[in-house]
């Protein structure tokens, strides 16, 4: 019925000719694959001076053309300086995230399609690859089919979407509801996203209730049931608790089970944040620590952490997607189409209407590695971890300040130089220095009850055995250095 | 000082194996390169019937490696065939966004560094990357040297941010700040991402004024005027007016000018949401339309959208950056850094912690094409979509329904076949799935007061003046059948 395919189809465009594409494409590739091998040769954390790249590239934008020589040209001599290697072996501060061959390979695969997933129709694949590849994670984490998953970008984000969901059920429980009267109870170790994003959904500042720790940075479920109970005689509206399972500072677990009583019996959302210690959970024996997750309305994990996936792919998963669609479901006449009774649109889950092609990371990174393969490596580094742990429990000059459950060892020098508290922190704070300059590791630091507390991570996936080593012996030569050297 | 250097480097990691990367990422970027040069031979809306792409992959995750061949195989005969070719010169539809070749390869690259610019320490070239190209940025759309900008991932967010430092700067107006009295002004047209930002913010969805528009879809500024004064009589707490440059239904302007007035008589927050059309105001005649944006307070623009760098990519421009870091920066200890003090930290300007590195796209791309090459782009679309418009006007079985400043045609088809109101709009509905069964080219629908428009978006960068004549001599071949066989 139509002339159009006798037509000649055009091949002119404004795109980078495809010849240039491939010939670029094979360059980068071969460079990443130089850079990934050699990455030890670089210092992990860049020692640039502020400003210094700024200073370096011209103030105004260029108005014809450069040449991708150009471009790698000035990739190599000013960019680079400035990176801080994430993916390098010696990388051990924060939470580290690194990404693996598939995972690269996948985000390249995924700029290339450029597919905006907003609703079904705008590439099916993506949708049901979304669904197909968290129902995989779900299994893998033994949560309850109650639970439906969703991508977003960061922690922050799915966090701030599940305390909207629950901002939503306390308008559905309390009749009264008034958003200046919530409170959500959080612990004095939680993540810092969980404030910001209280703070984003109009509640004030006072509305978060810092719940007390015990000594292992746990939060205290009876101190938790008693300042409920305070603030419902108060008046107050309570609707919400935040869990870590992996906190930030010292990755301690909150008590889940007992959390998930609590919440049970006051009719609270019960909101897990497991962003960093989630991926471990897909072993059997760190999975018993979740136990009454099964009770929970919704937890977050992100793949990008420690799943060996490029930053970023946070996955929340929701016991009531219901109430995410009624807090965020605005469906404009233009996107309204004639599937949308039969198939999943997740733009309705959500602030952000467009999404990128995010699930085919999880795809092309759960089945290279395959469950087995991915338990472990994650097995292998906690295993690396405690055997660091132990290290310093062992040295004299050394004291650990938190449990290591997972990857993530707290502890901190105490030479026998009769120091005061501050004299203490000011010696360790001077220790970590010593070992980022070195440009060898990056350790990143804490402070816990006041105290001065450097943190290692080991959650790369190109990190092994010889490096924790190598940490080790470092953190021994710069602290004897800084013993034999002190107060000179 | 140490005897790190003399240690043998570790070779062994748990990654892909680098020669593996190496060949499976030559492989993808030939895959890549193919499937571009060969795009057009793909029916550019996928034709797959809801979850026949779920159907196709294994219920449960695997639990041994599998290999890249293996992957690769089921990318080619599951997911490609579930994919909507936005890459495609035939996508016309919402606002297309295409990704040229110098973005794709920026995006592989960002993935394999795989850094998080959270702060300025953790990759200081991240951080000074996206001051520099926002610079040349806000150069390039002539805005004043107040705006700061910022990368988001997307409009959505941007806009959110916009509105919660807005609602920052009421804290400080009204003495007696209500956030249940708040107002905010937006028009009839202005897109849904507004209203889901208002919501999220903990805003009634009272709080929310639709100002009607005009014959072309712009904001009536004097009802602007009268509702705002109307609002403040009443003791509510009108706090800011959200102005489209480009609207989504028909890409109208709102009379930027004349609402910067008003906002500054009344004291409101000015933001513009110029998600799409921002890209096209680097040509000086188009930039015109945006005159009196030196008085907002901020400005959203998706370059993702149309400066053909892969999704996602938003810049927020922000005169009082103070404020969004008064609503946002939460800084735990484990991010203080000795810099604080003499570098920007990005994460302090947002709801999320972690952060792509994105400028690195914005960087390869304005260098690639140069400010020039980006101008004579966006110029032949909107040359070709106000030939396209003409043909439209010329014909009488077509009518266009609003007017074309950009590269967004709204028209529907006007057959003589005395149709009544509702049968037009079911013509229309009928032509649009006729039109996108082909495969060749992919439209998408709005309301216009209740009329079924057709739009047709000219924005790939892949579309040229060939496929601008293919479309319209498809619509002319389709509405001919249509009315041939009306009745039938």
């Amino acid at each position: 019925t139509t002339n159009i395919n006798i037509m000649t189809l055009p091949k002119k465009n404004s795109d980078m000719p495809i010849e240039e594409f491939r010939k670029y494409g094979h360059q980068l590739i071969d460079w990443i694959s130089n850079y990934l091998n050699s990455i030890e040769n670089y210092p992990v954390l860049s020692i640039v001076k502020p400003n210094s790249i700024e200073k370096k590239l011209p103030v105004d934008p260029p108005k014809e053309h450069e040449t991708m020589d150009d471009i790698f040209n000035d990739l190599n001599n000013i960019i680079l300086p400035g990176i801080t290697h994430w993916n390098h072996p010696g990388f051990m501060a924060y939470f580290n995230s690194t990404s693996s061959g598939p995972g690269i390979l996948a985000e390249l695969l995924s700029g290339a399609f450029n597919i905006n997933g907003m609703i079904w129709k705008t590439s099916p694949a993506s949708t049901e690859l979304e669904t197909v590849t968290l129902n995989w994670l779900r299994k893998m984490l033994q949560l309850p089919e109650k639970f439906q998953g969703i991508i977003y970008d960061l922690a922050s984000i799915s966090s701030l979407h599940a305390i909207a969901a629950a901002r939503e059920q306390a308008k559905e429980i309390y009749t009264n509801f008034n958003i200046n009267k919530l409170k959500i109870y959080i612990s004095e170790q939680t993540h810092s996203s969980i404030e910001k994003a209280v703070k984003t959904l109009g509640l004030n500042s006072s509305s978060i209730v810092k719940i007390g720790v015990d000594d292992n940075f746990s939060m205290i479920p009876e101190l938790l049931d008693e300042t409920i109970k305070k603030d419902i005689l108060n008046n107050f509206q309570p609707f919400c608790v935040v869990a870590t399972f992996g906190t930030t500072s010292t990755a301690s677990i909150d008590p889940i089970s007992e959390i998930s009583k609590i919440c049970l019996k006051r009719n609270l959302w019960f909101h897990i944040d497991a962003a960093y210690a989630g991926s471990a959970a897909i072993i059997p024996e760190i999975r018993t620590y979740l136990n009454g997750v099964e009770n929970a309305d919704s937890l977050v994990l992100n793949p990008h952490k420690w799943m060996f996936i490029p930053i970023d792919l946070s996955v929340l998963f929701i016991s009531k997607p219901k109430l995410l669609k009624k807090a965020f479901s605005v469906v404009p006449e233009y996107l309204k189409t004639n599937e949308d009774k039969n198939v999943i649109n997740y733009m309705d889950y959500g602030i952000q209407l467009g999404r990128r092609f995010r699930s085919l990371k999880l795809w092309f990174v759960i089945r290279y590695f395959g469950i087995n393969g991915l338990q472990k490596i994650i097995k292998e580094h906690i295993r690396l971890a405690k055997k660091f742990a132990r290290y310093i429990d062992l040295d004299n000059n050394f004291v650990r300040l938190a449990p290591t459950y997972f990857s993530t060892v707290c502890f901190r020098a105490v030479p026998n130089l009769k120091l005061n508290d501050l004299e203490l922190n000011k010696f360790n704070e001077n220790l970590i220095e010593e070992i980022n300059n070195s440009g060898v590791i990056f350790l990143s630091h804490t402070k816990l009850n006041g105290t001065f507390t450097i943190r290692l991570v080991i959650s790369g996936i190109r990190t092994n055995e010889q490096y924790m080593e190598k940490a080790w012996n470092l953190i021994k030569t710069k602290t004897n250095y800084l013993i034999n050297n002190y107060g000179n």
